[in-house]
Order: structure tokens, then C-alpha cells, then sequence
């Protein structure tokens, strides 16, 4: 009763208490370089060989990539956990207006209901060579920035190409700092992988956009897939009879989960940083390319979204790449904001005055302070052709027509070359990827929309300055510039083109340039124009990647000498693991995030409506969740999500976080918004990264009973004991 | 640098520690009728007695009212602390566009440069009287509920006039839970009150609306008056030969802050609260009063606020209303939300079904149930004419031209009739401020949008349903319904009136109602229609408090007994007393607000755009806050800004607030946004009032030295130690 004499007891003290916030995404050979008395400090209690061994390889062989996320083996029979926001594609490929399966979610009766996903891999890491001397050794001792490059370029090709030779790898060279570092890095790349589990988008994408790169938090952001092999344990394509994929290694699950203040290790594929950027660079990023690119895709959101209002096919058809573009337009938001809050320039050339105080007057680096100059001469230089530049390189976020033919007239050009002087992307043994790619982006196009984002891209072209405008543009467009005029040019592309017709591009795929060209499909024969000019200034482009693969290291190199200290290199999609702990932190004064959320933080949010909408059978459920075996003491509940000290970034989404016994206690999914510019510098103050709790996905199969999921308690090691 | 090896000691750890939140509004003499031990347990070192004496006064004494808010006395000299936005009239009326005080805050040089404010008053608590017999005495045996309502209307008037027949007395007859008690209320009431020192408007309202009911604040609101007096320390008009008003007591302030968990009390006059009304009357408040009230204060704000973004002037003129509204809006959809949110209504269903249950077997409670069931009723029978008897209470939020034209006339109709018969706003007690309101409405109107704002309201009147509709509209407008047909109406109404003109306002003031009519003024006319007509609503309202007034006591002394243990009656403007601790809360999962705020929070938000544009001498001063002596140990800087568990609504704006040992730390200004339904239930968990810290105000003299700052901090007690 409101009335009522209350001298209720509830009452909240709060203290700080110093932790540890420890930056670095250490390799797994950093590992063991690091003092085994830190790492026990920290609270690890496996020894980093039982992570990691060069003889043996160890438990972070269980860390592996699900297309471009990380992942984790979570059974004997190739049971694989992630996010669910990266298998968001197989639901949408096999979801249909009647059978909305991003809608409902899915789990898998038994292992012949599983769903296979066109041009989902999944990577697993095989083993890791030094190659730095050999690449170092092919670059001629007089070769200019061009021929350096081509010289670097053409080892690696080789490097990869030979091993491809041994059977079933897929192998690429990272380079670390732009060539501190070159390693071969050999993996098994399976194609036949199967959605086992994903939760309702209402529980894996709960809080949708409001939330993202938010705390609180309160998404179910995990699903489970199964990768499939040959009858040799080998990776082969999609088949009826493939068996699951028997793994040398699997993470187990820890029932306990994570505690405030526990250690705990996030291990997977970071995607790009920029730590090693010098301050010039990081200028650029902070002023130029993510401002930039938070408007454009801003507009093409605006286009995407509104064709998704007006009509629901759009809407699911839009819906994988409104999402990643939202995602990534959000991040580009945060990396300005956050550059600027940490005013990480300043501190940046502060620093970097110390180093180079300090590389001037030693006998060993006296190459640093030159090599810092003229990188920063690099950027300069670039400055007058960005705006074209950075419309070329972002042609695959908005207009997906001309992309897929810059893609097929792209891949016609470069088959008329040896194998080993294509570009990357186009050489023999990404056929396939190719191919899957056409096929996958076949279910994300609606041609409306793409007509209208092509008819935004080409005026952003025709509006280039007179220095940076591409001929091919003025051939097409001649002197048109806005939206009305450009319109029927777009139309002409569209109608006589078949380049939005998958069998069409697919009898397209292996037709040479003059097969392409006799076919007079306007927009093919547009994007054979662009693709000529684009593969003049990648020449350009090559030279500076060659001045910066000379440079880059002599600076890295004077900093890890002044430093003295094991240096991690900047992200470069390779197998990375971050020492970190449970814990919350203060966006602002006054305000303090606690490190977990709860089943309760889900019924609270709940207002019925998107992207706050739980599934009524997890409200329902939710009542009864402090009762269940998955509830934390602690918190009384099921836990949702939890904060932690993770080093993490794009691509970062899906890593396993291991507690100190190395047991899956969640999956990495995300990063707190003020965290965003820490691709830039870690801030151990801000520095969290976002996980669910695994203990909520036991929860969801557990509680909302479905065929299938007493197995796959089971499969994951926690069968519901018998009563 | 960004990429140096970072292993920085920095976190947090959150426990929950159970301390105490204590719903209760109690009146001074509930204080005495605690437990001594319970209150020594919560924290306060005082005797109640101290605080109280029935016989000697005490502390609370120096509680006092400043306006509509509440205010401590501070000195000998009769200096008071109360809110910025308390006094922010008195700003308003010494600013112009060349002098604008509201923009750079003032500070008195010495004493013959304080500011006087119009129709600002000061009233000083003098004594309080149970007149609960008299009152019921005076209620015939057969009286019918008209009869009664007249009978307390006229016994209390009788009362007050008595009572003013003392010298010096400002009287009022408080209703405790409409008439479970009646207390005969003296005070003085000083009109000679002189702003001291208001901070910037970037300090006082940093943060504005967008942190308006919200935590964590940053706001400075607080400032400081100078009550004067006569020869005689009485109450008189202000004179430049007034004194300082020598108070019987006043407040010191402690140096030491409030701390987490320490003990506070919270000491003021909060004005309405709704915790006595049944279930049926509370949902009439959260779904058609709060909402409706949101409603038409947004429009009339988008009205307001649309003419001062286009006219400077008009910005300025209407600032006050606009703020005043504002804050009334966003305390209506608190409301609103807080009651859906903490489920207020069934809750309050439930516990009423345990007192009824309980009344029901008693003896001495046989007319609960009847009671309550006509409660209900009553707000039945209140519907039929709901949105009309809204709109002609709200007269005073938007038309400010009818409203001042309603006063007007609705004085000389007043007048007309014996001094005891008329509405209490108009008996002859109130002339004067009657009078300083006609003045201090002439710096707050701008005719281009009191003329929009009443074909706004007219249009409303105009679109009631028949049974509602009133005729002296109907006559006005004939069948003219949309903004377009009404215009020509209203600038009839306008165009032949000195409303808007003071000189011819005050001039009307003292006319009869023949006179005025002779002035064929056709907004007075209007109003005189009107006027007719409200009195005979008045009347039906009348009976129904005649009503409420027979079956509220009956209901509330049936839950006191139920309860068996003392009952804080609903706050109606007297002094009150909450029992409070310095305390954080959690609005919702993951987050955990903190207790306090500080300097650096304010540099944190400062954007240099308003509202959060604080001022260069405070931003440069903060840097060395550290070092003040107004700096807390714990926070590592000066506090801004407070929690506690105060149980506080509106009217409590400028309470003091005092620590165990009866000392000022603080004074308060606000309720966080998830406590605003806390008028409807006390929620412990979620109950925070807001106080800027003395400390904040003290350094803000001290860091930022102005002439006056240093004989104001000797005046309080802390003056600058010599060095």
C-alpha cells in the first residue's frame, strides 16, 4: 500500500577498487614470451603452452573464424558457438515471408534438419611460419617503393600458393605492422557449415540498434553451428553424407561462469586497429575517413531503410546489409567521438616526441626519425585524390549493382593474367568465395533500391573535383550532376543490363573480356571503363603500400626498442588473445556501469515493441529463471551479458572468453560505445568489451524446451540431469 | 603514446550494502511522537526536541519559504539559501538585453547593491494550532455537503482573520488529509526580500532541460536572498531604510559535506502529494490529469518557445513561464510513466482491498467501506464534465491576457460581497498580492503570443462536447471551431482592451464591477461572462469538497489504525520533515547511479553549447579545485551535487539540507526522473532527491572572487582563513 510506514532496507555503497586493465592482443607466441609469473598474477592457471605450443599447438587451436567472425569448436562432433549476428545470413537465406526464420529463430531437430549456409566457412587454424626473412630476401636491393611492392606481393602469392599445395589448406601471409612481421599462416577452410541453434532476432538482436555498442545490455547475441567434413576429416563442399568434423581440440563449458572481478581471456581474429598508425595517419582516420564515412553511410542507410518501410520484401531482402551498414556507421560515429574525448592525437604526438627524442640518439635507430617524416609525407601526399579514393574503396557498402560488375568484368581481366600477378582477391583459389559471393549477395539485393543507390553513388562521383573526377564517369554521365539528371543515365545501365540476374552472372563468371564486351550490357561495359582507371591508381596505391612496408617497420621497431617491453602488433584478422577481467566502469561522473546484466534487465526493457520486444515465452520463462540451474547466486538470476577488460575489435564478434581454467564462460559480441576509438589506444578505464553470458544461451535451450535441445544440452557437456 | 604497454591499476568493484530509505512527510510533531531510538538508529544526532519544541520552537525555525519554495536562514542578518530557479524572477525583472543578469549572474557588492524582487516574499514560521474541533464544531448536524464545504470555508476564514488580527501575522488553516486534522498556520510574511547572489544561468541551469529531473546533475541551483524588516524587525514594504531581518535562529553550515550513507535531513514545504487518494481517484490523476496536463503544456511550450526562437525579446519576456512550464510538462509524463512503471495502481488496489477487509470486522471503523466505495463514486460523477473543468483550471498555464482579465474582474466580484464570504484568493488579505502578481505578469507576457496562446485555448473551450460546452464561449464565438475562424474573434478581443497595459490594469483594480463594465473593454467583458459561469462550476466543486472532506478523514483514519504506527498526512505546503541517507540507486538493470557528483563531471559535459556551456572562470577554477578547501577527500575534487533518499515533490525546491547534527550540506532542488511518481508511493529503491552541495556554492564564492564574495563567506561563517 502507497501509504504504507516503510523502513525498507535497500541501500547501495559503492567504492572503487583497483584492478586491472591490461591492453594487448597478444599472438599466441607472445604468450609465451610473457612472464609466466604476470600471467599467474593476472589470474591465468593454465600455463600459456597449455594455450599454446609451437610443437603442440594447444587449447586456442579450439579458437577458430565462422566467415568473418570468431568462433569457438565446442564439441568432438565440429559443434561450433558464435554470434548471432554472424550467421544473421542463413537465416535470412532461408527465411521466407511464410517461414520467417530470423523472426522465430531456429534449432535444429536433430543433425539432418541443420541448415547449411551458401558461403559460410568456417576457418580452422592449422599452423604459423616465420616468413619474414624470405619475403625480406625477394625484395631486390635497388628496387623503388613500386617494385618493392610487387616483389613483396608476388612472394606472398608464392608463399600461399605452395602451401595450398599440401592438401586441404587455405593459407595467406599476415604481415605484422605492415612487415615487422611476415607469417605464413596455413588453416583448413571447411564450406559445409549448418545453423544448429539461433535464437528469435528478438533475443539475439534484443535492443537492437538503441543498444548497439551500448551498456546496459541485453542481447542474446550467440548461436551454435556444426561443421561438416569428408570422409577424411577434410573440408569439402556441402553434401548430404558429410560427416561432423572431428576437431583435435574443443573448448569445455564452465558452469559457474564469469564473476565480477575474475580473470578471463577473449581469443579470437581482431579485424583492422590502427595503433601503429603514426600521428599524421591517425589524422586522416580521425578527420577525414570515418567522418566521412559516418555520412555516407548514414545516406545510404536512409535510402535502405526507407525502401524497407514501403515494402516488406525490401525490408527482408535490405535487411543483412542495413544491419552492417548500421553497425559500421555507428562505430565510424563512436572512433570520432571517442579520437576526440580521449583527445588520443595529442597524446599520440606527445608520445611519439619521446620515442623519437629518444631514437635520435641511438646508434641503432638512426633511420627512425626520417622513416616517421616521411610517413608522414605519405599521407600528405595521398590527401589530393582522398575524396575519389574513398569513394572507389567503398563501392561495396551502397551500390551493389555496379559492384557486382566490377566484380565479374574484374575477375574476367585479371584470368587474363598468370595467376600470381592477379590481385589477391581474383586468383584462381578464390574462385569459389567469388562465386559464393554472387550467390549470397543474389538474396540481398532489391533492385529498386539498388537503381536508387546507384543513382546517389554516380552523382557523388560526377561531383568530384575537376583533379580526382574519373573519365569513365564523364563519358558516361557527361555533364550531369544531380539526382534528375543522372537518373535516366542510370536507368540506361539497368535496362539492358542482366547484371541483377544470378544466372546470368554466373554464365557471366568464367566468359573472358571479349566474350563480356560482345554481350553490350551497358553496365557491365561501364564497369570494364571504371575498372581500367581503378587498376591505374591502384599502381599508385601499390607504391604506397611498398614506401609504407619499408618505413612502418624501422618505426615499429625504435618502439618496442624504447619501450623495452613485448610490443603487440596492430590487428590483422590473425589469431589474437587478450588477458582481461571481469569489470564495469564510469561513462561519466556519477554514473557507474555495474559489469552484469540479468534475465530481470530483459523484462524491465520490454516494451512490446522493436527492438525492445522479448519473445513471450522468455518473459513467461524469465519468473521462474532465479530458480534455475543457470541462475547466479549472486545476482539471484540468469545472467544475460558481462563487461570485461577485453582488447577487442571488429571481427572480435564471436571470440570465445575463457575463464582461467581456459572453460567457455560467454562470447564476445560487442564493445561500450565509449570504448569504440580504442582501435586508436587502449584506455583501461573505458577499455570493456561485451559478452554474452553462456549460461543465458544453457538457459534459453533449457527453459524454452524444444526438439532438439535436450541433445544439444548434452552435445555441450550439460545434459539436464535426470530427475 | 597510444601503443606504450599499458598494465594501468584502474577499476571498480560494486557490492550492495543494505541502508535505509524512509518514506514520510512528517509534520514537526510527528517528530516528537517517534521513537527517540529509532531515530538515533537512522543517524540523527539531535533530539527531536531540538529540531521541535511545541513550547520553545527550535531549528526548524529557520525553515522557511521563499516564494513558493523553501529556504534556510543562514545568518544573523537575515540571509537565506534557497534555489536559482526559486529566484530566477527576480533576475528576470533587473535584466535587460543590456544587462542581462540571468546570463552573468550577480553577486552584491555590499549591501545597497541587493536586488529587491517584486511580489517576492519571505514567510517565517511563527506558531501552529490544532484547530481540528473548532473547524468540525462549526459543521451544522443536517448540513448536506454544500453546507458543510460552506460551514469549513467560513469557520476557517473566521480563523484566519482572527488570527490576523495579531500583528504582523500572515495566517492560513492547513487540511491535513482533507480534515483528518485542521492547523491554524502563523507566519511572517516578509515583502521586502533582496537578491544577495544567483550564479550564471550556465551554472544554476547547467544541464537545463536535457538533465531536468535527471541524475547524474551538474546544476549549481542555488542562490542567495536577504530578508529585510522594519524598525521593529517586522514585516513591512520594502524601504531603502529597511534592516536586515534578525531571525530567532539560524542554520550553520558544516565544512565536512555529506558523505555515502551519512544521515540527512531534509527540511521544507512540499506542496501536493496524492498518497491519501483512493484507487479511483489516483487512476482520474494517472490517466486523464497527468497526461492531459503533458498534453497542453507541450503545446503551449511549442508556442512559447517558437516566439523566442524568433524574437529575442519575446525569449526573454516569456523565459520564466517557459521554464515554469516545462518543468511541469516533464513532471506530468514522470508521472505518467512512473506510475505504469512501478504498477502504483494495482498496487494500490491491493492494499486498499487489506484495509477494507480489516475495516470491515472492526467496530469502530464500521463506516470505512461505505466511505471508500463513495470516494469512487465521487470521481465517477466528476467525469461527465472532466475536460471542461480542466481546461478552466488551467486558465494560468497558457492564455495569460483572459487570465489576468479573469483576476480582474473576478476581484470586483469578490468585492461586492462580505469579506468573509469571498474565494480566498480575494479576500482583502491578498490585495497586495493580487497587486504584485497584475506586476510581475507585465515582465512575463509578449502580446503576439498571448494572442496565439488564446485562440489556442478558445479553440479547446471551443471544441468541448455539448453537455460541456459553455455558453459565454458559445456567445463569443458563435459556431467558429479552427484557429482560422477564431482569430478575427480574439483580436476583437484584443483590439478594444487594455489588458495587456499595467497602468490600465492597475487602474481597473480597485473598480466595481459596473465600472469596469462601463469600459466596454471587451476581454473584461468576455471575462465577465466567464467569470458568471465559473462560479456556478465553483459550486458543484464545492459540494464535492464538502464531500471528500466528510469521507477522506473517515478513510484515513481507518488505514492509520490498520497500520499501528504514525501516518505522514499527504504534503499540503506546510513544513515537513523527511528522514533521509545519502545514497545512490539502480534505474535499471546494469546501472548504478552514484551518490555524488563533482567538478570534473562539469568540465566532463561542459560542450560550450547550451546547456551545457558552463562558464570560462568556472572551467578555468576547476582545474584547481582539487586543492580547495571545499574539496572532498574522497571525491578528489569539490562536490556538485547529492543523492538521498529524501522523500520530496514539489514545493520542496530549496529545502535545506541539514546533516545529523542539524547542519547545512546541502540544499534541495529535484527528484531523479524515475522517483517523480514517488508523489503517488514511496519506492525506497528509486526514491532519490537531488541537492546541490553547500561546498559547490562555497567554492564557487571562493575560487571566483568578486567584490562581495568575501564579506558573504564571513557572513556564513567560513570566511577565508588569513594567510
Amino acid at each position: 500500500m502507497a501509504v504504507r510506514w516503510t523502513f525498507t532496507i535497500v541501500a547501495i555503497l559503492m567504492t572503487s577498487l583497483p584492478l586491472h586493465g591490461v591492453a594487448g592482443k597478444w599472438t599466441p607466441e607472445q604468450l609465451l614470451e610473457h612472464d609466466p609469473a604476470w600471467l599467474k598474477e593476472l589470474g591465468l592457471e593454465l600455463s600459456a603452452e597449455e594455450l599454446w605450443d609451437l610443437e603442440k599447438g594447444g587449447l586456442l587451436e579450439a579458437i577458430i573464424k565462422i566467415g568473418g567472425c570468431s568462433a569457438g569448436l565446442l564439441s568432438e562432433d565440429g559443434l561450433v558457438i558464435t554470434n548471432h549476428h554472424c550467421i544473421f545470413g542463413i537465416l535470412q537465406e532461408h527465411s521466407t515471408p511464410e517461414r520467417d526464420l530470423i523472426a522465430s529463430g531456429f534449432l535444429a531437430a536433430g543433425r539432418e534438419d541443420e541448415l547449411p549456409g551458401t558461403g559460410t566457412r568456417a576457418t580452422v587454424p592449422y599452423s604459423f611460419t616465420d616468413v619474414t626473412a624470405e619475403v625480406a630476401g625477394a625484395v631486390p636491393e635497388d628496387a623503388d617503393d613500386l617494385e618493392r611492392y610487387r616483389a613483396i606481393d608476388r612472394k606472398t602469392k608464392e608463399l600461399v600458393a605452395e602451401c595450398e599445395q599440401r592438401e586441404f589448406r587455405r593459407c595467406h601471409v599476415a604481415a605484422y605492422d605492415d612487415g615487422v612481421q611476415y607469417q605464413l599462416v596455413e588453416a583448413l577452410e571447411f564450406p559445409d557449415v549448418r545453423l544448429v541453434y539461433a535464437p528469435p532476432r528478438t533475443v539475439g538482436e534484443f535492443g537492437g540498434e538503441v543498444d548497439n555498442w551500448m551498456w546496459p545490455r541485453h542481447s542474446g547475441d550467440f548461436a551454435l553451428v556444426r561443421v561438416y567434413a569428408g570422409g577424411e576429416n577434410q573440408p569439402v563442399a556441402h553434401a548430404a553424407d558429410n560427416q561432423p568434423y572431428r576437431p583435435r581440440r574443443h573448448l569445455r563449458i564452465s558452469p559457474e561462469g564469469a564473476r565480477p572481478g575474475s580473470f578471463v581471456l577473449v581469443a579470437g581474429y581482431p579485424g583492422i586497429t590502427y595503433r601503429s598508425l603514426v600521428a599524421a595517419e591517425m589524422g586522416e582516420r580521425a578527420e577525414r575517413f570515418f567522418p566521412g564515412r559516418a555520412h555516407l553511410y548514414r545516406e545510404w542507410l536512409d535510402v535502405m531503410e526507407a525502401a524497407g518501410e514501403r515494402d516488406e520484401e525490401a525490408r527482408i531482402l535490405l535487411a543483412d546489409r542495413v544491419k552492417s551498414l548500421a553497425n559500421r556507421e555507428k562505430n565510424a560515429r563512436g572512433q570520432v567521438a571517442g579520437i576526440e574525448r580521449g583527445r588520443l592525437l595529442a597524446k599520440k604526438h606527445e608520445s611519439e616526441r619521446e620515442v623519437l627524442a629518444w631514437a635520435a640518439e641511438q646508434e641503432n635507430h638512426g633511420a627512425t626519425v626520417a622513416a616517421y617524416e616521411e610517413l608522414g609525407k605519405l599521407v600528405e601526399e595521398q590527401s589530393a585524390t582522398w575524396d575519389r579514393d574513398f569513394l572507389l574503396e567503398n563501392v561495396g557498402g551502397g551500390p551493389m549493382a555496379l559492384d557486382l560488375a566490377l566484380r565479374i568484368t574484374r575477375w574476367a581481366m585479371e584470368q587474363a593474367k598468370p595467376d600470381l600477378e592477379r590481385h589477391l582477391d581474383y586468383q584462381d583459389r578464390h574462385r569459389e568465395k567469388q562465386l559464393d559471393g554472387h550467390r549470397r549477395d543474389q538474396k540481398r539485393l532489391h533492385p529498386d533500391t539498388e537503381a536508387t543507390l546507384l543513382v546517389d553513388y554516380l552523382g557523388r562521383l560526377a561531383a568530384l573535383s575537376d583533379g580526382q573526377r574519373l573519365p569513365a564517369v564523364t563519358a558516361l554521365l557527361d555533364d550531369a550532376r544531380d539526382a534528375e539528371q543522372i537518373g535516366p543515365f542510370v536507368d540506361h545501365l539497368f535496362t539492358g543490363s542482366s547484371i541483377l540476374d544470378l544466372d546470368a552472372r554466373l554464365a557471366m563468371f568464367d566468359e573472358s573480356v571479349d566474350e563480356l564486351r560482345k554481350r553490350d550490357d551497358p553496365m557491365i561495359d561501364f564497369a570494364f571503363e571504371l575498372n581500367a582507371e581503378i587498376l591505374a591508381i591502384e599502381e599508385r596505391a601499390h607504391r604506397f603500400d611498398g614506401a609504407v612496408s619499408r618505413l612502418r617497420p624501422v618505426w615499429r621497431r625504435a618502439v618496442r626498442a624504447y619501450l623495452d617491453r613485448p610490443l603487440d602488433p596492430d590487428a590483422n584478422r590473425t589469431l589474437r588473445v587478450s588477458l582481461a577481467h571481469v569489470e564495469g566502469y564510469r561513462p561519466r561522473d556519477g554514473i557507474l556501469m555495474e559489469p552484469r546484466t540479468k534475465l530481470a534487465g530483459i523484462v524491465e526493457k520490454h516494451t512490446g515493441e522493436d527492438p525492445f520486444d522479448a519473445p513471450a515465452p522468455v518473459l513467461a520463462a524469465a519468473a521462474g529463471a532465479p530458480e534455475s540451474r543457470w541462475a547466479d547466486a549472486d545476482l539471484g538470476d540468469v545472467p544475460v551479458c558481462f563487461l570485461a577488460t577485453g582488447d577487442t575489435t571488429g571481427g572480435s564478434s564471436g571470440s570465445p572468453v575463457l575463464d582461467a581454467r581456459g572453460r567457455l564462460v560467454g562470447v564476445n559480441f560487442d564493445r561500450v560505445w565509449e570504448n569504440v576509438a580504442n582501435d586508436f589506444g587502449y584506455n583501461p578505464e573505458i577499455a570493456r568489451n561485451v559478452s554474452a553470458d553462456v549460461r543465458y544461451l544453457l538457459w534459453m535451450l533449457e527453459a524454452i524446451e524444444m526438439p532438439g535441445s535436450k541433445a544439444l544440452l548434452e552435445e555441450l557437456g550439460v545434459g539436464i540431469p535426470e530427475e
